[in-house]
């Protein structure tokens, strides 16, 4: 590199990943690292993966442990803190949370009667409370925010426009109610709604429907359309993609995969473009209207 | 019976009843004949249960054949036609229409190019069309309505109402969009939205989130909600719960089943409630808002 970039100006100080499942967190490290900031990473057991984590400082915690880590990230000099990579919801008991959590319990367990986005926004106020400075993915590494348009060789057709319109007016209608980002749209059918079990399993679904024929459309119809919630925490909660949901959508007899351009994270974009080549699918950006410019 | 009930002496035609899988379209046909009314059965093939259907005068047809309906039901003197049971939405090559089929084809494509509430109200039209009066089943035997309030000996308590009135706001929210008829929500959380898979495969998916640990509520707690379609042809396409929605509920660790009472058709209200109350859940009928008074 010629110039350190702006970023790496900014300030010295060390930026904690809280580190979730998946390969986004390391995509984040690595950018985070080429842009000249030292980063230390904080693997959530239970999702981070430990192979990968052992090649960045590191601290392992629960993810209850928040006196912990306000401790461990004051004495490593972080100020900036990221959170990212998939956490399912846990049992409250499994969260094994430490004195300073047990003490924000209340607050806590209010947050967690809600449905995600309580969570995520609570989580946010949380971290700046105690003096962090969340930061969300996209004002760390903008390569790792889709861009507009066509990461595929393949482009949607009409039809699959008209599903991409009607898949974004489903997630706007379910936005308020906190279910999903993810949601099947075959020919003006919506054939799935993603809950808590996730994209990959909801698209298994698509597929088994298909296998048991439930669907009158024939393979290569059908598009995943993902959307942040409305009022979502972009700095916590961002939709994702990466190649296995490509293979997945593959799997499901889907003819692409689209997503809002700006406010989904993209793990590989390099790995999903061949992935989606391979398939014969396509992978697009389009506005939060449907529209892909 | 001492008297005929009045239905009786409506009118001396037959009543020609399409009936898909299940139990409720033998429920419906009983309920007719000890109504001193004559039925006969359009037993659809791949859906109707044989062995039930040879109890009754009956005629073995593919969904498609559609001019052969119209031919025997003429011959049978029938005037009324309820379409009940479970239909499951077919590939088009699988349907077998017949010639008269084939002349309505560009009709019926675009009803299958909607989703399932295009395609019932459709059907209703098609049906008046050709001379025949359809009637919904509530018409022909009220009993087979969920009534108001409690089926169980256990009733819904805060949470669980609470739970209720937010299933019913998201099945409201999606209405618009043709997706399901069912959603569970457990303590404020929406789990699972029921799509083509049906409603036991969405208290399956419930099942096995809890199973993974995906769902941090506890077993006893949630609510499967289901209501009907806003502007759905009731004559066609009602909810359904029997028996087996009440032991897949309780398989999934709910708390209870809530149906919107006057838009909901119950196969076997006796085992249901034998059902519920041996599994410790409740069952009640609610108003579309949520109350069950």
């Amino acid at each position: 590199m010629s110039a350190p970039p702006p970023e790496a100006s900014a300030g010295q100080a060390a930026l904690a990943i809280i580190c979730g499942g998946g390969t986004l967190p390391f995509a984040l490290a690595d950018a985070a690292v080429q842009r000249g900031r030292r980063v230390v990473l904080f693997a959530l057991r239970e999702w981070a993966d430990p192979q990968r984590v052992a090649a960045y400082p590191h601290h392992w915690t629960w993810i209850g442990q928040f006196g912990r880590f306000v401790r461990l990230a004051t004495a490593e000099g972080c100020r900036d803190v990221a959170f990212i990579g998939s956490v399912t919801r846990l049992p409250l008991w499994r969260v094994r949370p430490d004195f300073k959590a047990l003490r924000l319990m209340p607050q806590l367990v209010k947050l967690y009667r809600g449905g995600d986005d309580h969570l995520q926004s609570g989580l946010g106020r949380l971290f700046e409370q105690h003096g962090f400075h969340l930061l969300g993915p996209a004002e760390i590494a903008p390569e790792l925010v889709m861009p507009h348009g066509p990461l595929s060789a393949r482009l949607p057709g009409e039809r699959d426009r008209a599903d991409i319109a009607r898949g974004l007016a489903v997630l706007k209608a379910t936005s308020p109610f906190d279910i999903g980002q993810a949601v099947v749209v075959a020919d003006n059918r919506v054939l799935a709604l993603e809950g808590p079990e996730g994209t990959d399993q909801t698209l298994a679904r698509v597929a088994e429907l298909r296998r048991n024929r439930r669907i009158p459309t024939r393979d290569g119809v059908g598009v995943l359309v993902k959307a942040a919630k409305i009022g979502q925490d972009h700095r916590i909660d961002l939709p994702v993609i990466g190649p296995s949901t490509i293979e997945a959508a593959a799997a499901a007899g889907l003819a692409g995969v689209a997503v809002v351009a700006g406010s989904t994270l993209v793990a590989e974009p390099g790995r999903i473009a061949a992935a989606a080549d391979g398939a014969g699918i396509f992978v697009v950006g389009v506005n939060a209207d449907g529209t892909d410019r």
